[in-house]
């Protein structure tokens, strides 16, 4: 099996590249594809090395799948390409994700609709609703998923490198000048905005991630809520939320408000996700046990904890779940879905 | 008059004297009270300066007014000397808050009950509560408030100079190892948890704030639901909350689900906001101008943005509301307490 990844040497892609080392996907052949910028680098693989390419309508000529984490725009150029050539696509962008065409595949939730590819092409779901859509398709299938409302707690590198580099510089700046800084009301008036994110992302948050979409919702408030819809196969599900940049690198949170067709307690929530591949429950609240994004990074599962009902409804869970936006938010789930092809 | 200040030196203290110094109270004598540790210390105000006593029953004597802020316990051992004693209490503790012979108070929202004190003592709120009940109780008015579905995103300052001091500390020895933490993923194996959050605090969040209490939920949790229904007079309002600490100095931020009665558009609601006291609406996504903590730390309005409306019910609003958790959120509502009385 011929295999190209597309944008290899960016922060989800050097994931992609990880995670292939790690797991058993037969590769004869590994094709490493970035910017002209990054052609000719070799980079590590399985004991050997690999020369990263530049791309090019050739470099799809005998490849059987093609990893992309590219821009929307780019794959919207250059998928159909590979699919023309002969490769199927797994795709992270926002390109495809929901062209009715295109299944959106989470492993863990909707393996089946992998093969219903008429456009030859994948989508992977955003980072953000991967922290959360593996355990809620769990309680759904046990009590049936009528409403969510959403409030996430996304990490700088959920923009990439960009996004890590601007947290990382601000943070350095905010180190050393502990006069403005230490006590907490100075700031605002020293640091100043990056390139990647509107406002100040180091001692900060900011309520919105993303750009602005219709009815003042952001773009990763819709994406959150209409993939949701799709992959749980919940056309109606009314799901609305806020979305919001916090200073970590890595991890993406979300506190999930759940509300189901039939009641559900916290207990019977914990014991089937407590069974559930690809989550682990992590829900000893008295020995501060929960997900934390520190924790969370550089690992697959998808973790849940802080389950309670809710007080006034029966029907109703409250959550919070975390998971590494660069693995299963993003390289881990694509190389699973490339798995369920091959 | 003559006016005690009881934990005038900690972090919340500290804001209420700078507060004092800038507004208008008519103060003939000001008594800063700590621990013996800071007693003879001298603290400026006014032009000259004043000493700081240890606290002792007898440095009640004549004073009119005594603002408390230290723990629980301090509070109800040593509320009760001082009224005894002869003063009015305004107590930023949460021993009171929940005593029905106690007025929970927010000027802004229902300044009458003031007068209601049969235990002499008048309780401000918590200040992640103070974030977000200003907006509301002016919506309330509006269009009738039923419920109430919140996530916190709480400054390390909400926990005094401990939790400011672990948060810096903490962002000191990352910026001190690049190599460890510039990628993300390693960051949980080297940092460790402070005395003050039960987790590392930098570059991190924790999904848990206070301490655990009945049905999972946490005293943060339970204080933001019972806290706003007596101070809105809505004893039967429907309202859940998650409270997660975020790496961040002062600002207390939270997103807020809010249903109503009658119907409220996003549009209307902005209307009302925009003249409201104690608010400052920041409502234009299309600039990037929203709440974020580190604008309004050092500032008094109570922020208010990202305002939709829920596209599944007419009747609810979405909107994301940060404030100074030291400033509204504790010392400025305890001295505008004490402006409501003299």
């Amino acid at each position: 099996m011929r295999l190209a990844v597309i944008g290899a040497t960016g922060a989800v892609g050097t994931q992609i590249m990880r995670i292939l080392e790690e797991r058993d996907l037969a590769i004869d052949e590994l094709i490493p594809v970035a910017s002209p910028r990054s052609a000719g680098r070799r980079l590590p693989f399985r004991g050997g090395s690999v020369e990263v390419v530049a791309l090019s309508p050739e470099i799809f000529e005998g490849v059987d799948l093609a990893l992309f984490d590219v821009s929307d725009e780019l794959s919207l150029e250059w998928a159909p390409i590979a699919v023309e050539k002969g490769a199927t696509v797994v795709d992270n962008s926002g390109a495809w994700r929901m062209d009715p065409e295109v299944p959106l595949v989470v492993p863990e939730v909707n393996p089946a609709v992998v093969h219903e590819r008429p456009k030859g092409i994948i989508a992977s779901p955003n980072c953000t609703t991967l922290a959360m859509v593996v355990p809620l398709g769990v309680l759904h299938r046990e009590a049936g998923l009528k409403r969510l409302i959403l409030a996430s707690y996304q990490a700088a590198s959920g923009s990439g490198r960009p996004g890590i580099d601007e947290l990382w510089d601000q943070t350095e700046m905010v180190v050393k000048d502990a006069d403005t800084f230490r006590d907490g009301t100075d700031g605002g008036d020293v640091l100043q905005a990056g390139d990647t994110f509107p406002h100040p992302i180091a001692m900060n948050i900011i309520p919105s991630c993303g750009s602005l979409k219709e009815d003042g919702f952001t773009s990763e408030e819709l994406k959150l809520c209409l993939e949701s819809r799709k992959i749980l196969g919940l056309p109606d599900l009314r799901a609305t939320a806020t979305c919001v940049r916090v200073p970590v690198m890595v991890g993406h949170g979300v506190a999930v408000h759940a509300e189901f067709s039939s009641p559900i307690t916290a207990e019977r929530a914990r014991e089937i996700l407590a069974a559930a591949p690809g989550v682990e429950l992590q829900d000893e609240p008295e020995k501060h046990i929960y997900p934390t994004p520190l924790q969370a990074a550089g690992e697959d599962p998808c973790y849940v904890g802080r389950i309670r009902q809710d007080p006034f409804d029966p029907n109703a869970l409250e959550m919070f779940c975390v998971a590494d936006n660069l693995r299963k938010g993003a390289a881990l789930n694509t190389v699973q879905v490339a798995e369920l092809l091959f």
